[in-house]
């Protein structure tokens, strides 16, 4: 076990990277360095790479190793890195949370092993991850992934027995309310992100949240609601929580989201396909069509130009 | 068995109605009146009771009688009536839909019984209830109530193996994707209706959905976007999705989805109590809060005002 | 609310009393009686009505309530009674435990509503029903029913905040196990019975269980094993336990238990028919063949006669 | 694509080998050899590695190349191999399939990936594993390991539409009546193997089963059933499985089946420890007392000696 060199709670608009594919499966490195740019230029605080959203449990053990290196490269130290290291089994985490340290990130992401209730099992593998990586814990609720829901109350109690676990990246429904029921609980030494595509973003700023952290492929949008939301304008915060909530809420849908995403991401030139890998849903024709539509009526792709990226590209 | 005397399929803006309830717990008829004839005045196509989110599950048979009781007189022919008959036992559900036959309702929604898989048995079970009331089915596909997740193959298998199912309630995520492969797969014979508070209503319509059955607190909302997209005017269907689509997200919200509706319904002065009957969420104070600047925000009392209502009020 | 006048832990082998049908799906009131006499002479010591295993869930509300008058009728006072209310409302749950009451029972069954985990809800759901009615609280953990899956810690913190509850009947795998962690943390002060048809009835004997609450179509197996291991016998409990087990695991099976154990009770004579009401599986014929000669091998038919109740046949 | 050099459907006895870990957790590769000599001995016809009784999901990409590597050494031929390779990624799972052909295994065995439905993504990642690798698919049909729970119907459309699947390991319980169902619809040119520790072997060979592959300690036990049952001799068939049922029923409990297993496989000295790699629960001291002592009561240890493998263990 080494020192906990950083446990302070994660806070802001932090970008789950996605992980971009050649049409031949591949991951296409050149994609995945202007995402980063784009990302990087949105301003968010911070990039969490290997989670749910970044395909992370497709890749093999190199990809991963390739996408965290990359990451790390093209961030240099700029942004600070959380990376996933959710796994079945505590060895393997602990030894990629080992790997995610070796690399420079700051945190891990951690969701319980699949099926595995809370209880004293559960408590040592968050402790055993947070530990022998000597990294914050971002403990992730979101029960689609691995048939785990966590109460308020259990999460308040995995974070009190855990030290090293000091946010909560809250994603099981209600968010927002449970965003209050959790913070009541757990007080003011953890901090709690939404995820789920900045569904619920702005309700759950209002109910506590310190952020979020997810993929939305329009970051520039959590950071102009985060940004007016801290600096107290509510008024800006909401308008643009409103403005762009038809893909929030489209982008959220489970099943679909990552190729929602990627399909978004294309759009916009910071990807250059939008295969995700299998097995998947393939999104139909005809919600692709809608897809770009709502983007047209938003005047999204004008609002937030990705020009500055153009030199990266090359 | 009796023969089928309306198998035609459902099709526009159907209310799920919800039970209010006075503080002691009792059914608030008064306010039930008065929301019946607030529904109406909506413009809707026709209302549902007895569903989920009328917490048919929390009435006892004398109550659920009562419901249908009163919206058969409120109505009193104007307004296609469909009956919620979803239970765990055939026998029961048969004798419900008998009860709503006799009411005058011209459906019934059924839900697959609790965890029971897609099989022979739930097949006869839906067949049984639509044969024995001589009732068109609408089945609802909600997992949240019951555990059992049909995908689009297997409801395209019971349409074709119930003749009396003619509508299906597709409330699986993603849903407008959901729609587009049940309708594939299903031919013209039957249609398909949304639900889920309409949080997905325009791409569900744009996939097909011939309208939506939910109880969302501004049935107007709806009954907007239905109608000028039947009416050919996209434009219009979608502005007003986008610009409400902030309520519609939150009441979605499983959990406290109707705990939110009936917040709303009260704000709107439709029913006199938010009640929810036990167990149930209590809807956490700051979330109230911000559901009541969410409302402001968007204008949306001035823009729905009840004042036609008053004289029913009294 | 009353007074609690009766909130003593359960103890012994408490038989879940099978509901049996005519052909034409009527409730058997002959076959009924009769059931109860041979699980009388079984010598349980107390019978719960109105069980998942029961049917209770498949039954009208007039036909909940004479299965209860039958039950009453038959042990008149020489039984004790436990009354199934399992229900999604609490205002249901309790009407249906003020009728337990008043037909004389002196506990409530009752398990989390579907899909409600613990929290402040499911805590007062069950402090209200067993006030209200002023019975003991059976707190049922039996996940196949309603998607709650209950901890250890759970299960305790439940015990400890609601008095009434003072029996829990565990059936969350692996049963002893878990026996073993949940009353290590609620104490004495709290009873753990078994069920699953007594399929680890020896195992969670040993880990400490009061008894256990099953339908196990030979009730007399299961008296068998828990008298000879409360006088200290154990090998005679062991021995009946593995002499049996066959029958034990073949009733237990998920999804055709009730199916199974009626087509037992057949076989004994202790009912007429085997009818299960619909939905439900059809037992596959050769799976009653394999039945039947298991029955044969063990020769369990002549080891329970049940000559004495030929009297009550009539 | 290469072409499916070995389509044949398993039958018999398919051991699912155990991985054994020393105190400090590394895999232990003496145990290992030693419980292969075993497994032969007892003769299985076929070994299964890096199912989740291997535990493979919690070992590293190394570790399980390792694995593969030893069995194919100690069999070097003599049994055929089939080797785990359930992944929720198509890519990821074909990669491990082609190391498992190029290791010598001639079926790999894949379970759907978590939480996905089948559908069409289910159907190509299935096809795809099979046909690239060109080996024979063992389907796993155990839901709680991915929360994918397959009708008979979807088991025989499965089977139908990847030519690759030739096997069925069937756990979805009940499985004697599900066996039953399944080869009613897949005809005559799939097998069905049981699986859950042996726990209805009998039933299941007496629906239709082709043999069980699971990781019961005593695999002696599942051969000895297993050859009378091919002989023709029921009686020894029966009174077999009834005289081990205690042991099986005990290994077989969700939870902590793997923990049992390797508590009874260190009793008869197969392997050296009986650690679990977490996340896992503890054996309560109090069953692993109980499993000695049933162990003790059905005399186990003196049945099946392993004095042959005295030599091996040097």
């Amino acid at each position: 076990m080494t020192t906990l060199r950083n446990v302070q709670p994660l806070r802001g608009v932090w970008n789950i990277l996605a992980t971009p594919f050649q049409p031949d499966g591949e991951i296409d490195e050149r994609s995945l360095n202007r995402l980063l740019l784009g990302v990087i230029a949105a301003g968010v605080d911070g990039i969490t790479v290997l989670g749910v959203a970044g395909e992370a449990q497709k890749l093999n053990q190199a990809e991963r190793r390739r996408v965290l290196e990359l990451t790390a490269a093209a961030t240099s130290g700029r942004l600070p890195i959380c990376c996933g290291v959710s796994q079945d089994g505590t060895r393997v985490a602990v030894e990629m949370a080992q790997e995610a340290a070796a690399a420079g990130a700051i945190a891990v992401m951690v969701a319980p092993p699949t099926f595995l209730q809370p209880g004293p099992a559960l408590t040592a593998h968050l402790r055993n991850v947070g530990e022998e990586a000597g990294l914050t814990v971002v403990l992730q609720d979101y029960p689609p992934v691995n048939g785990v829901s966590l109460t308020p109350t259990q999460l308040a109690q995995l974070a009190d027995a855990v030290p090293a676990i000091q946010t909560i990246k809250l994603e099981g429904l209600p968010t927002p309310q449970r965003v209050a029921e959790t913070l009541a609980l757990t007080g003011s030494s953890v901090t709690v992100l939404g995820g789920l595509s900045g569904n619920f973003l702005l309700d759950e700023l209002r109910r506590g949240a310190a952020g979020t952290m997810n993929g939305f492929a329009f970051a520039e949008v959590l950071v102009g609601i985060w940004q007016a939301w801290r600096a107290g304008d509510v008024d800006t915060a909401a308008s643009t929580y409103f403005r762009y909530l038809p893909l929030l809420a489209t982008e959220a849908q489970p099943g679909i989201s990552i190729a929602v995403r990627k399909h978004l991401l294309q759009l916009r030139g910071l990807i250059d396909h939008s295969l995700v890998r299998k097995p998947g849903p393939e999104l139909h024709e005809g919600v692709q069509k809608d897809l770009a539509d709502t983007v047209r009526r938003l005047g999204a792709l004008d609002a937030f130009p990705i020009t500055d990226l153009q030199e990266a590209r090359r």
